[in-house]
């Protein structure tokens, strides 16, 4: 899993039957110190995140194994907000800050 | 998934049986912010996306979680048309407008 | 799916049983420009490929879609001989010509 | 696989149901000479490993063949700590020393 | 696949139950004309691979296809070991030279 930060959404109409009431994210991705890497993930999310949240999102066949992905035409999902992170005992990120 | 823009098509009359009558689009791979990166796919099409559409397509084994795709040796797959994006409230891009 | 140029073949006697008689070509990565890339990839041929063709190439559990690779330890096929591609309208590849 | 060193931990209340207990480390990528790259990644940890710890990771669907992780929205694992390693022959790693 | 020298190993006491008895080679990573890329990964040998030996490799779930990985938490299996290799007719690497 990678570190991201939701910073917008995606709105499709037409898009695969499966995917029908999916809510499309868009993730900035994060490196371990919290900046902001020139990478991001368009993702579904499966733990009502919001914009602004820092989340954890799985890539590949591990993004269909919770109940709003499975069986879907989905490689990323957002399976976790995170209220923290810390390096070297060091709080990097705090949530409740 | 990540944001693309179909800007060809790819014709292969030998290829995999189980390919007949896939539609292969070539997608320009953006960003964000809706600048074209360097970077390509060929991604078969599943719902019918056209030259000049911005789209999210989806890689591995989640490209084979369409009615199109299943079993086929297909590794990206156009699962949606995207018709807006924002981020951080501002629209970024919109297709009817 | 990346477009690639057959560009060799590689010989490995000693291999996993489930391999033998495999063809495993060498594959330069080209761009959507028809551009070579600089990044190439070993495939196992499942459309009778020869050298100097452009073709298209799956990875990942995709590639053990089709009958030569189901259940083998390879991570990319050669499904498709390119026969054109087009960007734009513009033909950008055209193998009969 | 890669070798990583662990050096922090990720706090996540709200997680997929499925995630429940997983403790996630955030795990610096590391060459083969023994220095760290720009690179991390979070994943669960199978085998008690600490920080500090030098650890093998596995990604993708791999990921998911431990105990702790089978069926989980998880895309990496700590599926190892290292005792050591060599290269051409000589030391470049080594836990007890 | 991609080729690659098997450089080294990797002894790790503490793993996941499911891979007692496997052997970590670390592979250093080579582009198609015999030059190290900046690139390596360890992988669990299914081939009686050895220190100096140019190998393929295979990764992702692919590299679980083997009676040595099945089932098994290793994203990188080494399943071939290459005798020789051309590219555009010309002789690039031979084992027995």
């Amino acid at each position: 899993m990678l570190i991201g930060k939701v910073v917008g959404s995606v709105v499709a109409t037409r898009k695969d039957a499966k995917l029908g009431g999916a809510k499309l994210l868009v993730v900035q991705v994060f490196d371990q110190q919290n900046k902001p890497k020139d990478q991001y993930v368009v993702a579904i999310d499966a733990v009502e995140a919001g914009v602004g949240d820092m989340v954890l999102y799985a890539t590949g066949s591990s993004a269909r194994q919770t109940d709003r992905t499975e069986g879907k035409p989905c490689d990323a999902v957002i399976m976790a907000v995170v209220d923290s992170w810390d390096l070297g005992g060091k709080n990097v990120y705090e949530k409740w800050a």
